[in-house]
């Protein structure tokens, strides 16, 4: 049988290629391997003060985005985490056994405390026990995340040993699959690729948009002229063509940018060519999925109701060694 | 329509008449304005170290005793908190609009912690907001308490501004029905009557126990000798009298054990007949819940279900307004 493996997604407005490339990438590899489940965390996002007017539009953005690029309902669950209450209810039982110390330690909330000095919450400060709960429940084994989530995994087995030696064998260990942190950076060259600073290309850009997008980006900034020879091991574009591009034309534009060959223009050119191609199906798919509402709640109904049977499994095997039943 | 009152339950091993006179015999009294909800507090209870062995026994006990004393489940609902997970659902949600301050000054968070120094949890933390999420599922309206339970209360009321501050009028504010802190002395007469003590009668005493138990407990300690005249005002007994025993015969013995016209001996064999006319009913009916526990789980069980009731309407306001449905 194989592990299981839980990984949550934030509901946030947009995903752009940065995400794709460091974490759905991944997790798309992954569901081989595991018998994966990824949860829409929205009881996470309420956390950090929010517009309830755009919620419900995040969480089926981050669904249809995250299954157009990869995640097949048919090979793996995708669900909300407010469909599945059990989760809020194995996080009570593991607050009860969860020391302060160790919540006052985590730097994500010292973090947070700091961004949102105005609404410091329990929320924020029992994020991470939520977090335990939504993988113990379907007692995984593998968590795919990044280096800053690797303290809260680590606070996660500490609560699995909890609880095993106060109430008995109950969960394994879960551990953390570190993605390869690819850091890519944004359109401007100077930043990571990020939402707030602008600097990106959604997952669901149309053509026109990645064409005039890439046309604006910062491509080696020595090379002022057409006739100046570039680097591409300096140019963020490069970068790009490594991941989007075929092999032969990546080692072509190594060899003919450094003498002056190609210019910048046609260089995108061909790296707009690549990123439409790849990113055509995944807005295809996504818009079906936005456009047809119906279909997307079914998909997420029917990831939540297998996750229902996993869960009444646990919880009542949770339950009777704590004598609740 | 009755306001809701909400009560939570301990599920302690053992209830005594120091209990039934504070707290239960208000319940039911309270029955008849309120449309009251009975809740065996299990998932308060697991905050501190416990059997889990025993936890069933209690709380099974707990419920048996509360509806043999007078919580008739065919005028208002008892039932198991952990039946009804939607309490720690609301309680998550409530986490994310409490702030830490708040929390931080709760003084039995602070008087837990020092008795429980090795086991500082994140439940204890919370505890006021599961409490708070218990009250307010219902949109109960009034909450019978004693005086250290009134702080949390307090902060019920403050989550329910923010809360309707935020997503929109939803709660009403509850409020605290103080009892009379009838504060029942042990038969030690120093001490409040407590079982950890060993200084009380259990609610289910047997006639026979129930009279050896005052054959040894302290009068008024200046009545020496039979011959000395006594003093009810100082007489813990007297206060039992005053509970248990009917009106003439209070006035009888306030006026003859002042001129030693009766004797301790025979003062107390007369509470005891009437204690044991109180309880044997009580007992009677405990011994029959508990020694039927499909009948008494059947209670619980159709207790629950009313709530699951009105808690799915509750939980589908709060999450549309929150714009998590
Ligand atoms: S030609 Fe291509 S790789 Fe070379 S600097 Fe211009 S964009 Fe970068
Ligand atoms: S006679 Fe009764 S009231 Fe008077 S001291 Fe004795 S027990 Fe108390």
């Amino acid at each position: 049988m194989k592990k299981r493996l839980f990984s949550g997604i934030q509901p946030s407005g947009d995903v752009h290629i940065g995400n794709y490339l460091g974490a759905i990438k991944n997790w798309v590899r992954l569901i081989d391997q595991y018998e994966c489940i990824f949860c829409i965390v929205d009881y996470h996002a309420v956390t950090i003060e929010y517009n309830p007017k755009d919620m419900q539009k995040r969480i089926l953005n981050a669904a249809a985005v995250n299954i157009a690029s990869g995640l097949d309902p048919n090979r793996c669950i995708v669900f909300v985490q407010s469909y599945v209450p059990e989760h809020t209810e194995l996080a009570w039982i593991l607050n009860t056994i969860t020391p302060m110390g160790h919540l006052e330690r985590m730097t994500q909330f010292k973090d947070k405390s700091k961004q949102n000095a105005e609404n410091i919450n329990a929320g924020l400060f029992t994020y991470p026990i939520l977090q335990a709960a939504d993988i113990l429940i379907y007692k995984s084994e593998a968590v795919p995340v990044g280096e800053d989530q690797v303290q809260h995994i680590e606070l996660a087995r500490e609560i699995v040993r909890k609880f095993n030696t106060r109430y008995g064998e109950t969960f394994p260990e879960p551990k953390e699959i570190l993605s390869e942190a690819s850091r890519i950076m944004g359109l401007d060259g100077k930043a990571k690729m990020s939402k707030s600073l602008g600097n990106y290309i959604s997952l669901v850009e149309t053509p026109e948009s990645i064409g005039k997008k890439l046309s604006t980006a910062v491509t080696d900034e020595n090379r002022k002229r057409r006739t100046d020879a570039g680097n591409p091991d300096v140019c963020n574009l490069f970068t790009l063509h490594k991941h989007f591009s075929k092999n032969e034309q990546i080692e072509t534009i190594n060899a003919v940018c450094r003498t002056a060959e190609i210019g910048c223009v046609e260089c995108k050119k061909i790296l707009s060519n690549n990123i439409i191609e790849t990113l055509t199906p995944i807005r295809l798919k996504y818009e079906h999925l936005v456009n047809d509402q119906d279909y997307l709640l079914n998909i997420l109904h029917t990831g939540a109701k297998r996750c229902k049977e996993i869960v009444r499994d646990t919880m009542s095997e949770v339950k009777k060694k704590m004598g609740l039943i």
